[in-house]
């Protein structure tokens, strides 16, 4: 054992560091990002902002982050057309860290976490990482859903300090059923019960946010992030709504100045044209929905999706063609469930692409497949792509 | 007991969420931050570097920042003179950030954080935070000196996990004497050992660096950031230097996209005008002598300084006398050492005011003192302006 391996928490060692190689290909339809670039217009509204900010950078940045925090509570109220205050909402450099704070918070030592494999595989990674007990709550075998007994059965039986919901889920895409979140509340009183809304900008007309709750419930947060549907990946700014005394008592354990200057800044300028960054929303959608009828056609079993990626099943050898794929410049993403993959929806031209290859290769890489669609537990190398 | 309240982890309870207020004073000398605004070549540098990146910014960053570790690395050649290879070198959202995932990697439940009190504050924050058992090592009473013995006797006692040394020690000044780092290598034996550098461009000619140690020791850490001497504290950019295991150990406990790609631009673009931003350093060591100097002929009894600030004593009641700065229109800082402040070296103007506050106030605030200067544990309130 090496030195460093010697000295490393014990928990830790012998992992691998999670970091799958970054690979320059045509076609990027793994990580759920957006496949538009940010308009012009915005970029320039960026750009003057941060020149009245950068003389001041030998200042420490507004720790509170209020400006930011308040164009985060107008973009919610208008989106989901739900009254929020500033005082109910936390950002960090990514949902990822509002996450990490959410456990750092509630969790610890001694501690369970309890999430519904297969979703995001983050949550698992985070909770551990943490040294928080990770459950791995079951959800119906090959269909995925969870339904409401199943969610509350389980959350009576580990009474968890922290509950990971994820609607739209990812990887399958599909919205939780509403009634799911009021039943878990219920059955898991010492928890505080996370709703991870990441991709919520993509559901399906109808589907109701976890934020219509909040006046209800003290221990429910909603996350989300402006990865997916804002186009915003590489600005790294996901937030959280929750009760204002939940929020407060993240200040316990947030790194003091975790936001920088021009992280508020590009975010909150970002938001101020929430309607521009959006408008690719709808484009998105419909290149989602054809992936899903067309894939349908070729003989596969997409799953139906609230988000901006498709989980399809009906491959006999997923990691075949996953790499037939790649060999053609098309990486989507081996999520760890057999028989399947997931792919993002992409520009028009993106999804052509990724069709036709799929087509060329239905005839020999599409059919019944004989064993049952298990879920790897998600490891290091693929669960980092979709902060 | 509140509904959140009972759902927190047991140790957080109770705490006050650190959130001290951010007062608009005229002159500002309590967080150490440089007084000199990022020149403008710098800025236009950085909005040319900018425009490029932001159409892109639907895309994650790199994950493994490249660029910036590379610029990193060539600024640690040049300032310490110390050759290291990029893989050498950790990044995070400031130097509190890095710290973290130090302790996430080699801390946790059960092991034991070691450090010299008082010292930087955010380390046993940090420490406890995540679940690891600070202990409050000693210095030497009134002078705060750490001697190699004490040091070596303290690491031996405890058999640290982590033990964190600051050089200079803030909030004290001096660096440390340099046999100490190694004497609490031997003494340590499963320990990470941390030098704390935050403040090393500001060291008196020929005070040695820690990084000049790294080639021998694999369990050493050096860390440092972009807040003070670069004046870039709003622009949040810490990092560490050690072995090349150690770092690569780190990225188990690192979220994925840590850092967004406009952090990793601005900090970049700010590295390649290294000359140009650190050109302020030697006024403001200037100011830093001089306040030493005119706060002796006042009867204080100012440390000598390797930092851009002064700890200084002969305060009867230092509370008395930091309000009566305060009504002057000068914040400084209660470090929570009985009859200190620490005050920041600002511009020459700012030091003036500083000075003649303090010329007015000598004759009913300083003077001799009976009681120790015992140290407080330092507390919330108090520990967030240095990250």
């Amino acid at each position: 054992m090496s030195e460093v391996q010697r000295l490393l928490r014990p928990d830790l060692r012998g992992r691998t560091a999670y970091g799958a190689p970054q690979l320059d290909v045509p076609v990027c339809l793994n990580t759920n990002e957006s496949s538009y670039p940010v308009p012009e217009v915005v970029i320039r509204a960026v750009l003057d902002a941060l020149e009245a900010d950068l003389s001041s950078l030998n200042r420490y940045p507004d720790r509170e982050f209020t400006d930011l925090r308040k164009a985060l509570t107008a973009y919610v109220e208008r989106q989901a057309g739900v009254a929020v205050t500033p005082e109910q909402v936390w950002a960090g450099n990514g949902s990822n860290e509002v996450l990490s704070h959410i456990v750092q918070a509630f969790g610890g030592p001694g501690r369970i976490a309890l999430g519904f494999t297969p979703s995001y595989s983050m949550h698992p990674i985070i909770a551990e990482t943490l040294g928080t007990t990770w459950v791995d709550g079951l959800r119906e075998a090959e269909t995925f859903d969870l339904t409401v007994a199943a969610a509350a059965d389980q959350a009576r039986a580990h009474d968890p300090s922290i509950v990971f919901l994820c609607s739209p889920n990812n990887p399958t895409g599909t919205a939780l059923p509403f009634d799911v979140i009021g039943a878990v509340l219920e059955a898991a009183p010492n928890a505080v019960v996370v709703v991870d809304e990441a991709y919520a900008e993509f559901a399906r007309p109808g589907t109701p946010s976890a934020l219509s709750l909040l006046a209800d419930h003290e221990r429910l947060v909603v996350t989300r992030t402006m990865s997916k549907a804002f186009a915003f990946a590489g600005g790294r700014l996901g937030y959280l709504v929750a009760s204002e005394e939940l929020v407060d008592a993240l200040r316990l354990v947030r790194l003091p100045y975790h936001l920088s200057t021009p992280t508020q800044t590009i975010a909150r300028v970002a938001l101020e044209h929430a309607e521009l960054m959006l408008s690719t929303v709808e484009a998105i959608k419909a290149e989602r929905d054809r992936i899903v009828r067309e894939l349908a056609s070729l003989g596969a079993t997409p799953v139906e999706s609230d988000a901006n990626f498709v989980l399809f099943g009906g491959l006999p050898d997923e990691k075949a063609t996953w790499q037939a794929l790649l060999d053609r410049g098309i990486l989507v993403r081996d999520v760890g469930i057999r028989h399947h993959l997931r792919v993002t929806a992409g520009t028009p031209a993106e999804t052509t692409r990724f069709l036709e290859a799929m087509t060329e290769l239905a005839p020999t890489h599409v059919g019944p497949v004989t064993t049952p669609s298990t879920v790897d537990h998600p490891d290091f190398e693929t669960a980092e792509d979709d902060a």
